[in-house]
């Protein structure tokens, strides 16, 4: 039995560990931290939960030195994750679902993010999109779980650039998320009032998932690749659509298409690819680890169309896919389940 | 041109005042005030309100001297308003959208909302109900205007209260309400992801609009008349839907019932008796001053149904309505507007 | 293995079934019906489900001779479902999610439905509230799975109701559910524009669950007991909260309310009191098969406020809870795990 | 005062010309056609219009003959608007809101419709997009109003397309439409259930509207411009977000894009240009006639985001203005109103 420790337990990756491993018949949640609520049984911030954690109060994370796990998932906040995490490792391997041990170049998480505070760490860390790092997530101390936006665009156009097909400068990804990947807190931005009748484009030019993008297609494609990437906020709780454009490099038939995406992906447990014609809707993904993929080209120019639920497969999902395969188990182990579609 | 001025002009019902007046052609906004916002443009706030009020700035609500109009609304809330209103009182005609001048028994106030710091005014104020008190309205200098749920559950018994035919003790006030109800501000609580698929009871037995739903009552019957209150939270941003039980002294037939709320509200524009075996839905009175009222009846049980939008004839458009009679123009300038019920 | 089939397996209580018994360890669905989409693979109606049932075609209903399972699951309409469920006994125990079967009284379902074409087997069959009738289910040929409003009616009250507390003709339920509740199918009525920002009362005084309610309350209370019953629309996919008054034959203290509840619940899984002061969500329990109460008392009356997923525990996770207890398997059994709150 | 006939009046864009012209000082609605409906009064239809049209009953499309107004609104499907609109023009000047005489070239017309059975009006008919062609509306006979992804498609990049600054071959207009786009009607495909969690691209790359903003920003740009086109659905009811993206043949200051915007649209009520850094949200502009635009640019790279209501600026509020225009009133009269935000 696997003992597992969630820093950060009380925002929304928090309470998706802890529904998704409430199932998990080989690991068990031992420590859930907060700081806000430390003291407090988990159900009473989460009635969700009531009948499944009632013995487990939420702790200080300050406490550090008590904790023992097998693994430590770190659901803080970018900046507050930094500081845990090498703490952490000293006793646990770790999954850190914030951003910060995503991007492999210093100073581009400088750039976007301030001054890292654990760069040592950044070259040791692996990027925890399964698809992509199988390998090496196996063997890893330190597993950087993949930003929401970030998997559902890189699973997008991995296997084009991977064939050296996208022509550099032709990426536009255009992404709506729901609400709930905002995080959990008080703020006018996010209330229902505010939210609920409207959509609306966000930081166009300027979102901070922007170079993990470029960083794993440019990996991919073995070069450099810029994106355009616009964010948008859809009035869902759960939910990211990516409308991925590119031009390639020479015109692709559509059953070509397919074969490269069928080989990329054929084996792949949580990535569907829907037949001629068919294009994904995040409800067909809620609340699974799946991502499901539509294809459609004409020419040179290619769209691709992902969804997934951004706090599974896009979150705490994805986390536990990792963990899974840290600890030689079966990948779907806890994670597959049908969606609650409707 | 009356001279309009809004004190916490920043909240949602000070928007609605602001949406409303802005197509009024017999009033004018001179002041907004917003302890907040001072110095913002109001557009910069509310951008829907981009073109309406691109000249208008936010003051503080400090300078209450230099305030000089016709009429005065209040948009704070209880506790704050009365804080100002006798101020406001010196220099212009004031309604007050908080609950701080609805109650006239001090006791009674001071039990439900703690201390009243200005309970002299409580005697004078007029409670703002055109459909009740439309004469008392003309003359008011304090114009109370009425809560969301009172105006709902009022509106749907008070025809069968006057005729003293409700049996005491027999009322339930089952009200479902908008997330906007809870005023505009960052609340986890209120915040999309937590709300948008719920739906909930909420301060069961103890809302503070059970008071001023019994003092009106009671004033209509004659008499003294205590009711169960529960409240619920729709995952929509306006209206309320009131379900109104009650058993009468005698059985009365359909078509009696029927004439009894025809003769009530036959004359009142913004009361809609729908149809027999017609019963209302809020987005029929979305963005709108109607009230609808449904009706049935069996034996001596009755159930009303009553939808309003709790923004508008729930706050912001009563009180127009209220400046409208109060200043002598047609009741219905600036509400007689179709609802957007799509 | 259980071998299991659904007819009528198109609707939301058949997708339901079939998301369910994917994890199901001990069940499998070998026969799906749906007479519109025969001969179609289930992840092409349902693509949510692609992954899972990627082998499974529509079949047509009328094939009933080919169906040899252990259990038949009916999901269709009532009317239709005791067209086919004498057929299916011959074969097959039966879980019918239909009204057909849960009114004891002929001619109650006559004046309420219409004339029943299979009435012989109204006596046999088992109303299938586990919490109140688990030895019956066990054994059970037929069980009658309840209608969504009454199961969370009557777990409201019964615990009142057998100690013979409830004062008669004082019970007023008000309903609430969500939009799945009118099932599957092109409806301008249930079309998100006439529903997203709409909340209505809807067959006041009308509705077919009534007698099925107060057939259960009154063989609760061992006597007569009629009740008012208004059900609501609330603009969500999933979720009933019902809102039940009562007065009782003599004053309750809150402990004691309490533990007349914990008596009848505190060993049933599926049940959860939620404590003093704290009242259920819908959101709460979606997509399990929870049922969440909240208890408030003040004096002799009560108002009780239940919270279930109409589609889980008001029909498709009930019925596999009867599944389970009709062939001896732990009844928590691919239901117990956590609402998706958000 | 003009008298206003309106063809297939029981539709949403039937509904909204209803409810805006309800409110129109110089135009009276004095026929409703509608053929689902005929006999039944307006209100019983449409429940929000109660108290506006009480004496207006839909009468039957057939009786062309009987239509003597000054101007006839078709709010028909394209297809059956053209079997109207030659017999309407006897009588009456026309709006068309369908697609049937939007597309000047015949032959892309029936290739993307179908054969067109009333072609010779092609010429004839304006496009009814104000911004562009105010002087051609002011005498048309036929104006046809543009389609709603194309208004917000048009505006969005016209001031760009007329300088000449367009790149051609790399235009991309990503955009988001409320499910009243698909119109009023029984559908399972816009049924609550299915949709209000969901967010889904649909009709990639072949989208009707394609060949109409090609040839609006082609006319504009004055040569050929061929664009991507991918529409999604939003669970909202209303709004039309587009993002749309290109490359111009040169760099781009900020300062300087914005001036160009500002030179096209600063005279015109209805196109908002939000401030630098902002940008539109569907919410800020539900209800109302306006175009809210955000613009940015990095080197020669653009993206502008605009927001309509898909039912006022994109289909009904622009008749009313188009009509405004052609009987020489001030083009703001019933439109000039303040967006319900929230």
């Amino acid at each position: 039995m696997i003992k597992a420790a969630i820093f950060g337990a009380s925002g929304y990756t928090g309470l998706e560990l802890l529904r998704i491993l409430a199932t998990h018949p080989e690991a068990r949640v031992v420590e859930a931290t907060s700081r806000q609520y430390k003291g407090t049984p988990v159900p009473e911030v989460f009635p969700a939960l009531r009948g499944f954690y009632d013995g487990l109060l939420f702790t200080d994370p300050e406490d550090l030195g008590s904790v023992s796990s097998d693994i430590a998932f770190s659901a803080m906040p970018h900046g507050a994750s930094q500081d845990v995490v090498p703490e952490l490792l000293k006793k646990n391997r770790v999954i850190d679902l914030s951003a910060d041990f995503r991007l492999h170049d210093k100073a581009a998480y400088n750039a976007w993010y301030g001054e890292h505070k654990a760069a040592g760490l950044l070259k040791e860390a692996v990027y925890g999109l399964p698809e992509l790092y199988r390998k090496e997530i196996k063997d890893a101390r330190l597993v950087a779980n993949p930003g929401c936006y970030p998997t559902s665009a890189i699973l997008a156009l991995a296997p084009l650039a991977r064939k050296g097909l996208i022509k550099t400068g032709s990426v536009i990804i255009d992404s709506k998320s729901g609400v709930s990947g905002a995080g959990r807190g008080a703020s006018l931005a996010s209330s229902f009032v505010e939210v609920s009748s409207g959509f609306k484009a966000y930081k166009v030019g300027s979102h901070r998932h922007t170079p993990e993008i470029e960083q794993e297609l440019a990996l991919a494609a073995g070069g450099s690749l810029n994106v355009r990437f616009t964010p948008h906020l859809i009035p869902v709780s759960r939910g990211i659509l990516t409308t991925a454009y590119a031009e390639l490099n020479r015109p692709l038939a559509p059953s070509e298409m397919r074969e490269l995406y069928n080989a990329a992906y054929s084996k792949e447990t949580f990535v569907r690819l829907l037949p001629e014609g068919s294009f994904p809707d995040i409800s067909q993904v809620r609340g699974s680890n799946f991502c499901d993929l539509g294809l459609f080209v004409e020419g040179s120019r290619v769209t691709i169309v992902s969804a997934i639920d951004n706090l599974v497969k896009g979150a705490s999902g994805q986390a536990v896919q990792n963990m899974n395969i840290m600890f030689g188990l079966d990948e779907k182990t806890a994670l597959f389940t049908p969606p609650l579609s409707i």
